[in-house]
This record gives C-alpha cells, sequence and structure tokens, in this order.
C-alpha cells in the first residue's frame, strides 16, 4: 500500500478492513469454542474499535485503569472489568463508585489488604462492583498461588464485595515457543483456584485467561472468558512469535527516509527514518530481532532508535530506498506506539478514510 | 519527600526547586565558558520550563520537530531551533513559513537533496529559514561526515537558504565512561566542518553541540553554543552515567505498592508498583541496571516492565515496603516519561503548588 498523500509523516496508520478481518476472526474463534470474549481495550484506546468489538459480539471490554474505564464509559460501554490489581485511594473509589452507577463493574483484587482497601473505601455501594481474584499462572507478576484464592475472596466478601471468580495473564507467552505451555499453565492455574474458591464455597463463575498468543489455545473445560488484547492490530511482536502474518498487520506507522546516513567502513550500510521512540515505543524484548519491522522490506532490521529516528539497516537487492522515499513501520508493541499519539489515520483500500480520537490515551491513573 | 496526599497515582512530579537550581546551574556554567545554551525542550515540551530557561539567559530554544516549534512559538519563543534533518513535504513548508514570520527559525540539513527540498517547497520565503548542517561526530545516526559540510552548504545556498552554521549530537556520550572521548570527537568534528565551510567560502556562524552528558566539557575555542536537554530533570540514564546526583533528579514518578507478589521459590523477592511503561517509558541500554530507579531505595533495581506493572527486586533491610505505601521513581529516560502525561503535578517544599501542561506532547510531524 502507498502511503496517502494527505499523510504527513510520521503518522499512525490502521487499515480498516484488516482491522475488522482481524476483529470477526477471534470473535468467531472464541465463540465457536464456547468462551466468551472480553478485549483488552488498552491496546487500541479508541471507542471505535470497541464498538465493532462488542458488535461482534464481546461482552464487554477488560482495561487496565479506572481512567480507561471512564473513557469508554463516556463512550456508551456498560460492561467494564478493570483487570489490575487496584490500590483504591479515597479518590479512586470515588471515581469507581461513579462508574459502577451507570455500567456493570468488575476489578481485580491479589491481596486480602487490597479488597479491604476497595471494600472500605466503596462503602454502602461496595455490593456494586464485583471482584476477580487474579492468580499467577507463570508470569510471576502481579496474583496469587492457585491455591490462595480462597483467601483472597474470603476477605473481599467479608469487605461486602461481590466475588465473581478469578483471572489470570499469561504473559509469559510473549517468548518464542511459549505459546503452548504458558496456555496449559493457565489452565492448570485456573483449575486450582476455582478448586480453591469452591472448597472454601465460593463460585468462580467467571474464569478468565487469555493474551493474544494464547487466546486460540485457551479450552473452555476451565476457563469462561479470554481477554486478548494485541489481535486487532497485530505487531511485530506477534508476528516474530509466529502468532500473525504480515497480512493480518492492521496497524504500521508511516514514516519518510531522512537521512543516508554515510557510515564508516566498520559499520554496515543504513538509512535513518523520521519514525522514532516517541511514536513507536521503545519495548524490545531480548528476543525480537529489533525495535520494529518495515513493511515492504521484511529483511530489514531496525538496529537503533532514538526519540524521532530509527536506524534501519538493510541489505536486500536494489539498494536502500531514496531519501523521501515513504515506508510503512510495524512497531514492536503496538499497545505502546498508540498511546503515543491524539489520533489515528483510518485507511481503505490504500484511501484516508477517517481519522479516530485515541480517547483513552495516558489515562494512566 | 513524602508524595503530596492531593497527588492519585500514578503521576509526575517536577520538584519546583530542583528544577530551577539545574536552570541556574547549566546557565551560570555555560555562560562562565564563553557558550550560548540553547537548551532542547523536547525533554519537557513545558511552556513554563522553557520561560524558566530563556530568563536564565538561554538564546533561543532547540526542537525536534515542527509541531514542537509551533507548540512553543504559540507560547511565545520566538527563536527555534528545529535540530533534525527535515524532509519538508508542501504542508510542512507552508508550516514552516507560518512558523517564520513569528519567530527566527532555523532548521537542520544533512542532504543536498532534503536542501533543495526545502528550499523549494519555502519558495520565497527560503531566505527567511536558516540552516545548520548536520554533522555526524561519532554516534553514526544522521549527519554527514565533517569534510563533506560544504557539499551541503552550498546545496542550501543553491535554494536560497542562509546557511548559518552546523550541528552536531554526540549521541555515544550515553554510554558508561564515553562522555570525555565523544566531546573531542564533537570539537574535532566542528573544527573540520567549519574548516570545510570556510574553504567554500562560508562562515559558520553557529557551531552547535552538546548533550547533557558533554555540555560542560565543550570548549568554546571550537563550539558557540551547546544543546543539553535533560539537565533540567535528570534522569537515571544520567545518575548511572555519574553526570548527576540523587539530590539533582527534579522529575519523579509517583507509584503505589499495588502487589506483593509471593515469588516461587527459584526467583527473589520482589514488590509490584502501579507504573509501567505508559508512564516510566521503556528505554534500557544495555548498561542500564535495570527500568529505573527508586528515589527512597536506591539498591532496589526494577527488573521487569510492563505496561501498568513494573517488578522491584529489593533485599535491604526491614523488608519490602507494605501494600499501599507510595514511592517515587526516576525513570530512565525522562525525555520519554513526560510525553505520556497531558500534566504535571508540580511541587515545592513537599506540597502540591500547580500543575503545568505538556503543551508539546505527542507533537511527532
Amino acid at each position: 500500500m502507498t502511503i496517502p498523500l494527505d499523510i504527513d509523516t510520521p503518522d499512525i496508520l490502521v487499515d480498516l478492513d484488516i482491522l475488522e478481518r482481524n476483529i470477526a476472526r477471534m470473535a468467531d474463534t472464541v465463540r465457536s469454542k464456547g468462551l466468551a470474549l472480553r478485549p483488552h481495550a488498552k491496546t487500541h484506546k479508541i471507542p471505535e474499535i470497541a464498538a465493532r468489538q462488542l458488535a461482534a459480539g464481546a461482552t464487554g471490554l477488560t482495561v487496565a485503569t479506572i481512567g480507561e474505564a471512564e473513557a469508554f464509559a463516556a463512550a456508551g460501554v456498560d460492561n467494564l472489568f478493570i483487570a489490575y490489581p487496584l490500590w483504591v485511594s479515597h479518590r479512586k473509589a470515588e471515581r469507581l463508585r461513579r462508574l459502577a452507577e451507570n455500567a456493570t463493574v468488575a476489578v481485580g483484587v491479589d491481596s486480602a489488604e487490597g479488597a479491604t482497601m476497595l471494600g472500605t473505601g466503596l462503602g454502602p455501594a461496595a455490593g456494586k462492583v464485583s471482584v476477580l481474584v487474579e492468580i499467577d499462572s507463570g508470569h510471576h507478576r502481579s496474583g496469587v498461588r492457585p491455591r490462595a484464592a480462597a483467601d483472597i475472596a474470603k476477605a473481599a466478601s467479608d469487605a461486602g464485595l461481590n466475588v465473581a471468580g478469578i483471572f489470570t495473564f499469561p504473559g509469559h507467552s510473549y517468548a518464542p515457543g511459549m505459546s503452548a505451555e504458558a496456555a496449559a499453565q493457565e489452565q492448570d492455574a485456573l483449575s486450582l483456584a476455582a478448586e480453591s474458591l469452591a472448597a472454601a464455597g465460593f463460585h468462580a463463575a467467571v474464569r478468565s485467561g487469555g493474551s493474544t498468543p494464547t487466546a486460540l489455545l485457551t479450552e473452555s473445560s476451565t476457563a469462561t472468558e479470554v481477554r486478548p488484547g494485541v489481535y486487532v492490530f497485530g505487531d511485530a511482536q506477534q508476528l516474530e512469535l509466529a502468532r500473525c502474518d504480515l497480512a493480518d498487520i492492521a496497524l504500521t506507522v508511516a514514516a519518510t527516509v531522512v537521512s543516508h546516513h554515510e557510515a564508516p567502513a566498520e559499520v554496515p550500510e543504513r538509512f535513518i527514518i523520521d519514525a522514532g521512540s516517541k511514536i513507536l515505543g521503545s519495548d524490545r524484548p531480548a528476543w525480537a530481532s529489533g525495535f520494529g519491522r518495515l513493511m515492504d522490506y521484511p529483511d530489514a532490521r531496525i538496529t537503533a532508535l532514538s526519540e524521532h529516528h530509527a536506524t534501519v539497516e538493510w541489505h536486500g537487492p536494489g539498494g536502500r530506498p531514496a531519501l523521501g522515499d515513504r515506508l510503512r513501520i510495524i512497531p514492536n508493541h503496538v499497545c505502546l506506539a498508540i498511546n503515543l499519539v491524539d489520533d489515528i489515520a483510518v485507511t481503505s483500500a490504500g484511501k484516508l478514510v477517517d481519522r479516530w480520537t485515541v480517547a483513552a490515551r495516558g489515562r494512566n491513573a
């Protein structure tokens, strides 16, 4: 695709046709497995995309912060799960109370102290907010061990909260060859935690798992829903993890070749584009081949990244692109890229058809 | 400093007293060396900070994009250098023309093609925009070799542009023990490039260098100005490069301990805070000790970072901070952190005294 001439660089482009295909495919696959789909909206932060996910059958949205929940509630979304072990200050409790007046709201919890703080902060409104106990299924970030789930559920119940179930994020699936193992560990952890709750008299009606790398491996024998996010756009991480193809990439960063660096003899030939960490994001896992990929130069690698420059090395036939050539870059981690812009350019059949506001951008708290 | 109670986490705090001390110290030192100071405003993007830099004697601001220049021009700054080899589309040329109507504007250039594009795009307004030829002094990003400077100057002059001088960014100073070597290479490159220009009949009236690690090493024998940016705030990179002390850190991210992860026996004890890559940024050079530092726990390390979680490992006396404790985090690279928020909390003597808008946030184009 040629970048439409009415786009100046750098800018973020979303291909509407690929986006809608990605949304439909995940919705169909998850539905066919008997699971609910609650997409993580921190990936896109855009009401127009949320609306398409819900229209395709999503039961609600997942978000990471109260601020993101507020942004989507303002856009009319009425079923929100904040998949994070919030520590609820008085101000945050007040915001949650307001949110729960107009939407079905669930919140993560992974400590008795956090549950007590949440219940106390909500006061009489505690019963209007559900909690899901967060389980560590091997990512070793937040979340309790599966067999400790009942302790947290009991604390939450004692604090007046409604215990709706359990959730886990198998984030260790973000490594080459790990998706099957991470998915299996997710299933085990959800099973054990559900048993832990049952033994204490709680029913884990919601058993939520899933990341984009594992979502298609999650089974309805143990889980009830999945929460993938990145699948709507794809990114260079998913590509290098072989969880999507180039043809599935819906989001790219439009960039221009601004410099042909005349490299000293000892360094490889390279060129410089006007997209840096302030639009690509600078996530680079150790297994990634660089700081992003180039749509039309699959063999090129981004070997260095500063705020407004990316250094591209490429040894293909025909030599480097010319100064002024416009290229499409695939960010490593799309959730960070989209959080860096106020709006995105929506294209269809190579034409600019709309601009969408990243309504929940920067809503960190 | 205790985080003021009217701050919710995560949020960015700037200590006004340290900020003003950092601004005054750099201004005094640079002045005493006979150099002009043109601070890079991409670091802060905040008019109130620019105003303090200019009041302390800065001759103008450096920015990275036309959008940043527009944001500061709108705030009344009338002398701006866009230190970037712009590839100027028709739209960008129109924006530069408008900018030059109300401000003194200089732009970087590192190719004959780029100079021609700029001159042609500006048309009759070409004489109102100066160019500085970008020189590669060893960072091997953009910029030409010093002896090629005259070729670019000639192309710029032929395109009707006013050649005001040369500039370089010794970015390879961002590595342990490299600042002296990078500063020496900067001096050599500026000397050679000035000679190259002189031999072709151009006078490099402006010879601009300097990064925060090298600014104090730049000499007026070869340079006329320096362009440090990060010095206003400091960050974990400067700290680990020994270019600032803990007492110089003016910007921190307020965070809350949200989870005490019960690590399996094989992994070290850790805790989780609610500041991740969406407020800290995820730059992590290979030599950095982690993804940021903790102001009150100098021995702690941030060993993993996701969008809304940072994993902190710490083996100090007294055990981990409690759930709900509020901590101040020093981002690795402050320019990325500030670009993630709409406004920042200004504190003085531990109290919240103002909020400043990050006016040039996200102005990537």
